[in-house]
């Protein structure tokens, strides 16, 4: 029975990856550079495009990846964006987004007058980190009052990124909480990433995140 | 392929929930509460069962919930408890615990001498809501980092618990967060859903979550 389900997984993973590789080499192609958001629910994800589109102007699109409800799209249509909304509830609530559904919502979107994609994947530290859906970059966040030992609890999710952004720092310092034992953490279980600290409300941090986008790392 | 999928997903869904009833009916005959935790990643799951076994003493058994790593397990094993710790992640990296696991736990932890049993699930609000675990006592925590949203965007896990926690209370107020508005989209999706509010390391607000506990309310 075990064996069975891991041949279904690993045959629709190949699948997703396949997919995952064309929409790579598609967007490249159009010189747009695709990011993968993954967090835990409450990271400030959301927060994170909202203060990006400040900065870097409208030429950013976003899929919105939730169960339920459009309350992120809406948050970022106001910022004159678009931004469409993928919800997973009627599919069984859907824990990841797969590489699919991220080629029909491009497809949806349109690839004119747009230079960043956005994915903000569904809010957990598990499911997401086990499907590419073809982004250039994957950006992990993890926020000060998660704990420092997430990175050892969640290892996959913190080995697929490229990038960490530590948030909420402006809530420093807090009780019961070492940010050099959450960067040591991260250090262990993925050397190669990029750590950033921001308080993206008081746009503190931001700079390096920006320069990192305008790099574009994952493109070349 | 879609109808396949929910055919055999209610299936396993059907025999998980008759082990949870025999799970629950077994404890409540021994007069053993048995409480089930659902959060986020850090919202303080462990920090309130540490904060629970100091006041209500050693009759506490706990089942540890996680995809990697004994860390919590060993944080409660220090105080002096039994910690059971059940690792999904040689199982594809589970992010919901199932009934059977928790009757195989309780075999190995034994039912001498305890009179509460703490399950702390694998930390998302996505798929323990799925599972039952056959607890007396769903309980959903939430930290006041985490926003005010989040019961409208993982609407299932605050249904299927009867009490909801909201935690770290000591950091109020944080900018872009109205406790009054959570509160309401809590009892927007389960309106017959407990609110305690707590900051566990201070001690505060504990005192109506150990009455909970002492009246045992879903065991009647």
């Amino acid at each position: 029975m075990e064996s069975i389900k891991i041949n279904v997984m690993q045959k629709l993973l190949k699948a997703n990856d396949a997919i995952a590789d064309e929409i790579r080499g598609s967007l490249k192609k159009k010189n747009i550079f695709f990011v993968n958001l993954m967090s835990s629910p409450g990271s400030g994800k959301t927060t994170l495009i909202e203060e990006t589109v400040k900065k870097l102007g409208k030429k950013i699109k976003v899929i919105e990846g939730d169960i339920q409800t459009t309350l992120d799209a809406e948050r970022l249509q106001k910022l004159g964006i678009q931004a469409f909304q993928i919800n997973t509830g009627p599919f069984g609530g859907d824990c990841h987004l797969e590489a699919a559904w991220i080629k029909t919502a491009i497809a949806e979107l349109g690839t004119d007058n747009m230079e960043f994609l956005f994915v903000e994947n569904i809010g957990n530290l598990v499911c997401p980190a086990e499907f590419d859906v073809g982004a250039h970059l994957n950006v992990l966040l993890i926020s000060v009052t998660e704990g420092e030992d997430k990175p050892l609890k969640y290892p996959l999710a913190f080995q697929v990124s490229q990038v960490c952004v530590i948030t909420k720092t402006d809530l420093l310092p807090l009780k019961h909480f070492s940010l050099e034992k959450l960067r040591q953490n991260i250090g262990q279980v993925n050397p190669a990433c990029a750590i950033i600290e921001v308080a993206a409300h008081d746009g503190v941090g931001l700079e390096r995140w920006l320069e990192i986008l305008k790099e574009k790392p994952g493109e070349k």
